[in-house]
């Protein structure tokens, strides 16, 4: 951590800083020069709250040099985390992992329908909302209990662990059969949410918010695993820019970035980032090529008629041309490395 | 709402596709040319979901012409909403409300010192957080259930209302004495959190999301006001830019605009926005300029020694200045009118 | 400047570009932890070209503390800078300057009328586009050298200096007659249109680029400056976000930021930033409160017949009252201070 | 196109706005609800300027359905642009074509060894800026003259033809013995230089300006075919995003949302859209996957003494990894369709 200091600061308040940053086991080292004069600080700085710093009359600003996560910083943990699910499934290790399923689960016959077809194609988890968040309170809301009663069901049925979207806290106990628990990216600084979600004992799916940093990213993730949950796994869902034809824009950078920085898997959603099914391929096959852990996809019988985002849900053959092209291009990258 | 549809669309899925509409009260109207035809709905658009029929194969767009809330809409409200207070405090009565105090509560001195000082600038509502959202999980997290304590007692011995953060349903309970219930930026779209608002007999001061827009806002009030409550206070507190000088640009423009949209009052926190004590002065004053029915500005007796955002909090005597100059400001433009 | 390194540097690398940055009369500092390892500079770090420095090796990252631009930084120009036009008036000297005109010129008729309209209504500066930069190339492209000539006439015959917008090197010599260049928001990094108009004798008023930040559009004020010409005028006029109810998002706090910055005058541009008529009053109060020094104000004596922009140039009698009301509130702040 | 009216609107101006536009050859549909009337307007909207419209008293808001684009436009072009280069190299063919350089020429032996392992890597096209734009004008500007020569010679010596960047109209002449003109993300609405370079007969590279639309870039290249020179190709190169660890954010959508919409070849610039030569190889990767008609990768034979961006420039053998595993996606693909 920097922290600069205003021209000719009161010599009383900087040493009473430098001895307070001192009780905090910090190495403090100091830059002086004509004009300005800058003290290093060295040390453990997550534990120090640089907005403190910051507000002192002698200082001008303060610059964190240290990354503010610990947990999921791969600095402190070099090895990948990988997630272990029932029937074997590994994400993080190097493998493909595919998750698909409708946006909504709609009625028994589409999710037990999605879920074949989807595992017939390739996939190994099963996904599909069951209370939904929505822009406005007049839409569709999800089938609620019901809904989880029947994407369970049908995970059973084919032998898939199955994901769920949790936006608000008193829907845990509701979830206790669902096998991993999906934020939004709306609720991706709900810190109250992930906190309990530190508390569980779930694998965990966290998405980027749609103005959030990386490092935002790993700070929601900080928050999880500094209660007791390590199983954290990051999806990059797109962020919001000026470009409109697209929901979201796709940060394929994010993949091999989050990766350099932290050890948690990372998942890319191409249907809800492009809000479009005919951009779902590419975006896959790009987030394939570079590097990510899995995909996790839109896929209903009949996108016409599903009762929420039909334009970004694929057919199912569109989604086994999909999962093909891509396995050839993970192949192809794993024998070049 | 218009559809925009494909090139020569299968007929049969056009029929089926008007009959629909008009089964839901709408009426379609029909402009075919060469190379595209349009359908113009009008009716109550509102309950009408877009993206269900976007998913059509013979639709290519669809684009809302109306406003998709309704009770936030001043076109169905035309009068300002009014929003009564103990002590005869109102809010959205062509006054300049002042909301002050401490960015967090953090002792009982501390909150009964600055309740004092703020009453005596000219402040009629007292702020502080108790419950506190920190990006990090490691930083200091509010007094909890005593600093509503505290809060309360100050308000009361100061003859002050109060208002103080919720993030999270669970505390509502414990916010049983405070008058005003306010939403960060962050739980803009925590729906969950809005519904149970929604319920609540409590004014709610709503916070701009920080890439949100004004639908996305009054979205957001449309969620409570669904649930029955219709006293919302919406509050501009900056939007996140490429400017990073501020903590986030303050969108003046929000003023006039909600106001043209919606009947709500419209709150102006300049603290929030810039993140820079030396900004919030002319911030205020922009804001009273622009007609806003009050600010929420944070205040400390030592801002140096502040637990949390002491360099946005403004010293007692620069906030009596603020509270004059915009005073003047808002007369002066009142006898213009 | 701030030269993070990365773990354990080699030490021949190391001791030569501490050599080399002595050689650039820099002081270096040294503040070497466990973990990490902190390089501090110290001196004229404008000079030195941190890119350069983040290249090697042994580099993790730089950081910038000094700000880059020179000439145009209050550090080293305390006083303001007071820009002086004929007719005796004065820029940045505590007065507010009204600028006012079409969006483009039109005709002889229309520039006439509205030079006429607008000194009557109090603005002291004409102004209108005559070679005007369009997104679409199919687009009216302004009157051009009859524009200019027509814009200059009208100017004299109203005793007001006049400003047009250059977006091409080549047609320097054709405004020869203009008083007052401007640089548009789209040209404010087109460096070697800068460059040139560092070269002239004319105040050049130079528009923020709509994604641009405050040390952006300081280092464009500098490619002038550098150059000779230290007649530079700043102006906000709103940048991109995610709302598009307005054309852009006018950054209030821009005006006291940049004053505290840089010694340059401020306008603000309320017409463009908002693009509707129906904001341009409020904006244009506030950013007289946030302490402008003027106004740029579009006002067509027929916007609803326009060649351009029609829907946010104000009618004439809009234009007065903002005006008068702007004027009670510089005069109200004045008398506070 | 699609003009929303306000309640009520006078019949006459209503009447006249109606004949007006029939004048233009368009079809006008009426669809008159209780609240709200909407006129739908069939025929070539390119010519018609929807401000214009928006600016009448009666009319609340114009909506666009069409592109504003033509020549540029997939729809009246289906089949692809395929560029045509000295040494039969093409653009556009559904090969992947490699352009490799360094960020800036620096000297005779830096281009001519940088040429040389560019193309015995597999490159085709040799890149390297001459007149360098740069943030500063105190930073490195470029070699100018002497720069384009060397450039020329390299390419010559290894049968490259060369691209570099201009971005002033007078620098064209100086650029004769250049094959491809690159327009800089900074100059992509430069409409003056763009009108010049419609008027060459050279392959124009169109960088996306780092806040524009897939439709400001494709107005942008319309500017350039409406002068007469269709051979344009479109460069993402990454967009600016609240995300500050990459320079800017790779919109990797891009590819096959501008192959949708227009008949021009797509390249990626994985190197300046990251700034880091850490994930140049990720990006390059994921564009070959998602499309991309080529790219354009920053090479330098040691850019740790690069005078400019070394950081983000490749070592020489990272750069044949990158060619290697690219050509080998590209393969994987094409068998796959």
């Amino acid at each position: 951590m920097i922290v600069v200091l205003k021209e000719n600061p009161d010599q009383e308040q900087l040493n009473s800083l430098i001895e307070w940053l001192k009780s905090k086991n910090m190495e403090v080292f100091f830059s002086e020069g004509k004009s300005q004069t800058i003290l290093g600080l060295v040390g453990d700085t997550t534990q120090i709250d640089g907005d403190l710093i910051a507000a002192l009359d002698i200082v001008e600003s303060v610059r964190r040099i240290q990354e503010p996560y610990k947990k999921a910083n791969r600095k402190f943990h070099p090895a990948d985390t990988v997630i272990e699910l029932p029937n074997g499934i590994r994400i993080g290790d190097g493998s493909l992992t595919i998750i698909a399923g409708p946006s909504a689960v709609e009625s028994e016959e589409q999710i037990f329908k999605t879920a074949a077809l989807v595992k017939a194609a390739g996939a190994s988890i099963l996904r599909g909302a069951t209370f939904k968040a929505r822009t406005s309170p007049y839409s569709f809301q999800g089938l609620r209990e019901e809904g989880i009663r029947l994407l369970v069901a049908a995970g059973k049925e084919n032998g898939m662990p199955v994901v769920t979207e949790i936006s608000d806290i008193q829907d845990i106990d509701k979830m206790a059969d669902i096998d991993i628990l999906q934020v939004g990216a709306r609720n991706m600084k709900n810190y109250a949410l992930l906190k309990e979600l530190g508390r569980c004992d779930k694998p965990i799916f966290l998405k980027r918010g749609d103005s959030s940093t990386y490092e935002d990213l790993l700070m929601s993730a900080e928050y999880i695993m500094s209660k007791g949950n390590s199983k954290v796994v990051l999806v990059e869902r797109g962020i919001r820019t000026f470009e409109n034809y697209t929901n979201d824009t796709l940060d394929i950078a994010a993949v091999p970035a989050l990766k350099q920085h932290s050890h948690l898997p990372v998942l890319v959603d191409p249907s809800r980032s492009s809000g479009r099914a005919d951009l779902v391929e590419p975006l896959a096959l790009a987030a394939t090529a570079a590097g990510a852990d899995g995909l996790t996809v839109e896929v209903h019988p009949d996108p016409q008629h599903a009762v929420t985002d039909g334009r970004q849900q694929l057919r199912p053959e569109a989604f086994q041309s999909l999962v093909r092209k891509c396995r050839t291009i993970h192949s192809a990258i794993k024998e070049e490395n």
